[in-house]
């Protein structure tokens, strides 16, 4: 069927909003019957490039005729000033229906799952019907095969690094909080002859993650062809996953998730298993972290997460081992992307052995034991033999400059001008830190934006601390935000000390 | 607590986007740790007004220190060029709590529920979140108590109209496709001395709003005053809800379900009770039509909505009568604005009386039965006499007039000057037409923006046909759109016939 068009007019306005936005006049928006937020298909008769635009309505900025361009989308169309746009209302998306069905409860076929994942990375759903469907699925659940679906389409939709080099291995975390056990596990893993190119992620929610702090010691943002040649090179990389677009409609879910802070299940196995297939991971450990404080909250929600991801990764083609670790403390000491990255260093270099530093020789024991490099529960004890050898922190240093950092030794990371020293008010034994009120501290503080702002403890639970003992210090780039962060700790204390006395009964 | 804050200066951008946007450059945007869709506190230290914005960021348009403002906040903020702008990050919102709490399938509080209303009013809640909370209660529902606690936070968020006379009766229809039957019931009402200010709304997915039809007649953008002085001079008014502003978070809400058609059961019902609420009615009559083609599908869905609807009313202080009406097939014959008004003043005019006019005079009757004009049992009687007397086509002319109308006449409408007749292809008896197929085709035609497009129908269901008679024809303002209607017409066989034989067995 023929549609009804119209040939418009470009005018090209330099605003950037990381959607495919597109302006008419108000008269050609009625002309057509559209209302804001509603979709046009738009094709360039001179650059011949397609795009799905979302409109807004000028009555004033425009002339009837016209049809304004956000930087976005006119890059998409190949735009220039004046350019003749054919311009038509989309038809009625099926991924429409397909959500829709999701809400009403029903399951999801491959075909459908297939069609809602292209139109969200080609950004032909907006992001009030994308919302939609992550509320559904937030509300309604994946089922294992949904999340398979969803895993390939993912995969399917993104792109894909394939490395010369085998066996690539990979170990992901899910919710943990801060400690980057990652910076210590890779080249643990690389001084034993495994590959593990990891692209992680800049932090959301948290005081730093992996990206942010490894970008202190160097740059994060490779390109495909720098992955792959650093990766045979020296056998580890730690990038920003956002500059390889891995899978761009999951980037696109994770934005819309985060102002609720949804993160349906299924959504989060297909997402962290995709961008492992991307990479061409065989084996990967599954870190999942239970704790009040974190987002699995119980063993057994853990345990069913478990066999999804080793079900899932089965699907795809992966050995996938899952592993629940104890996620009811801090791991290590610091919050914020350059005290982290001192502290993974600090390890490496064997000024400290706590219980990051036991968590990463676990963790990296696993992938060992998974890659079968060493028999099963030998993992530890060979993660540990590298680690205290210092073959971990040469092969850091190598990561480091193969990255074309700067900074090799903990001791040359620079920590924020300003600082507060936060004493104990009593004496007592740590019984517990709020993890939640920490990270709002050192969010208040600057990180993780201000790479050299955050909060480091000085104390670990079960430790004795003595009243006006020294209890952490807070990092700020400046004294604004110094006073912020230091309002918030006096006002909402984030330690609470063992007590004896558990009631009190009275008359 | 104190924030963390920055004085920015203005800078406008000339563009409308029905939100409240300002712009970011990335260096202030990194410095507040803030991504695109995120909300900042906003305060104007000269006209000292505030507003909430939801942020854009840009690396070119602005300089590190500067806040582009849309026309919509800058207008909240009577912002100028230059003006300083305090600015913060917000706190995180207590209704993105309750949001969440509902996702959850966990009952809300009056308070929440308030809390929630508030929040989309004010725009504090971006698309995405509001968007998540209509997903919410589309997949987990509002019982009884939530739907009242809904309706009186919109009533209460929303401006008001009262009047000097009583009573204020009303009808409301939850559904319907084509056919104006507001346009007969109001004169039928006013002229026997009760009072019908009808605010109704614009089309969205169908062939014709009310609004959309009364406008070709006279305006319908009246203000609170205009409505007032017309309904007590004259009994009865049809203006556009829209232009006086009844609940603005409903309006918010009905624009953000339209991508998805969602309608979750007990927001239609807060959303048409408040804003009869919120014009003073005192008797109001539900109709609920009832039918595989409509909204409502089976009785037992009719019956729930009509209990909680007159429930609800209850709880609010208003007398709700609810009718189960017959919605299997089309009202009138006409599909497009100009058409179903000329079809509406044709029955005041006594030149039809088919299942439109008779589903008017039982609806008046139903509004003159519960407002106690007349006894029960006697109300269809009385409405069809003042039909039939000339006196509801006299208040009709009174109304209009009223109004500031100058088209008194069915014959002085005009209707699109290009008309495609389409004729029937076989000989049979009309057994349905498809309400979808019909309201599609009027809208490719250019109704409603287009008021003189649209589709009107030859024959009633259970009418004989013959091969070549007249079926129906279809009206456009252009040839494009004609030709378009016209294909997908001839694609899509909008009638089906009767037939004899319902099934062969065969070997």
């Amino acid at each position: 069927m023929s549609d009804y068009s119209k040939d418009l007019k470009v005018k090209i306005f330099g605003i950037t909003t990381g959607k495919s936005i597109c302006i008419l006049n108000k008269i050609d928006a009625k002309d057509f019957g559209l209302f804001t937020g509603d979709r046009v298909e738009l094709y360039n008769k001179r650059s011949k490039k397609r795009a799905v635009g979302v409109i807004d309505i000028t009555a004033n900025e425009l002339k009837s005729g016209q049809i304004g361009l956000f930087e976005d989308i006119a890059a998409t169309l190949s735009a220039k000033e004046k350019d003749l746009i054919d311009t038509k209302v989309t038809k009625s998306l099926k991924s429409l229906d397909f959500i829709k069905k999701k809400m009403d409860g029903k399951k999801l076929t491959n075909e459908e799952v297939v069609e809602i994942v292209k139109d969200i990375t080609d950004d032909r759903l907006t992001d009030v019907e994308a919302s939609a469907f992550i509320a559904a699925i937030y509300m309604k659940g994946l089922d294992l095969d949904e999340t398979v679906y969803m895993t390939k389409a993912l995969i399917n939709n993104g792109n894909k690094i394939s490395f010369d080099v085998t066996p690539v291995v990979d170990k992901h975390s899910v919710g943990g909080v801060n400690g980057r056990a990652t910076m210590v596990i890779i080249p643990i893993i690389a001084s034993a002859g495994l590959y593990m190119p990891k692209t992680s992620s800049r932090s959301i929610t948290s005081s730093a993650g992996t990206a942010d702090a490894m970008e202190v010691l160097a740059p994060v943002d490779l390109d495909f062809n720098k992955i792959k040649e650093i990766t045979k090179k020296v056998g580890g990389v730690i990038a920003w996953g956002g500059a390889v677009d891995l899978a761009p409609a999951d980037d696109k879910i994770i934005k819309l998730e985060h102002p609720l802070s949804l993160d349906p299940e299924g959504q989060v196995i297909a997402s962290v298993l995709a961008k492992k297939a991307s990479v061409g991971s065989k084996y990967v450990v599954i870190d999942l972290p239970v704790g009040p404080q974190v987002k699995i909250k119980d063993q057994k929600t853990a345990l069913r997460m478990a066999e999804k991801f080793v079900h899932v990764g089965k699907e795809i083609g992966m050995e996938v081992d899952a592993v629940i670790t104890d996620g009811t403390e801090p791991s290590g000491l610091a919050f914020g992307p350059a005290l982290e990255a001192k502290y993974a260093l600090e390890i490496l270099e064997g000024k400290r052995f706590d219980n990051l530093a036991q968590k990463s020789c676990e963790c990296a024991g696993a992938v060992l034991e998974l890659a079968k490099k060493v028999k099963v529960g030998k993992g530890y004890e060979a993660a540990r033999v590298i680690l205290e050898s210092g073959k971990a922190l040469a092969k850091m240093k190598e990561i480091i400059k193969a990255q074309g950092g700067k900074i090799f030794s903990s001791e040359d990371i620079k920590l924020a001008k300003y600082k507060k020293e936060i004493f104990a008010k009593e004496n007592g034994v740590i019984q517990e830190f709020n993890i939640k009120l920490l990270t709002k501290a050192a969010r208040l503080a600057g990180a993780p934006a201000d790479k050299t702002a955050g909060i480091l403890l000085s104390k670990t639970v079960g430790e004795k601390i003595g009243r006006n003992e020294l209890l952490l210090t807070i990092y700020a780039e400046n004294k604004q935000k110094l006073e912020v962060a230091t309002e918030f700790i006096e006002q909402n204390c984030p330690v609470t000390f063992k007590k004896i006395i558990i009631q009190t009964i009275r008359d």
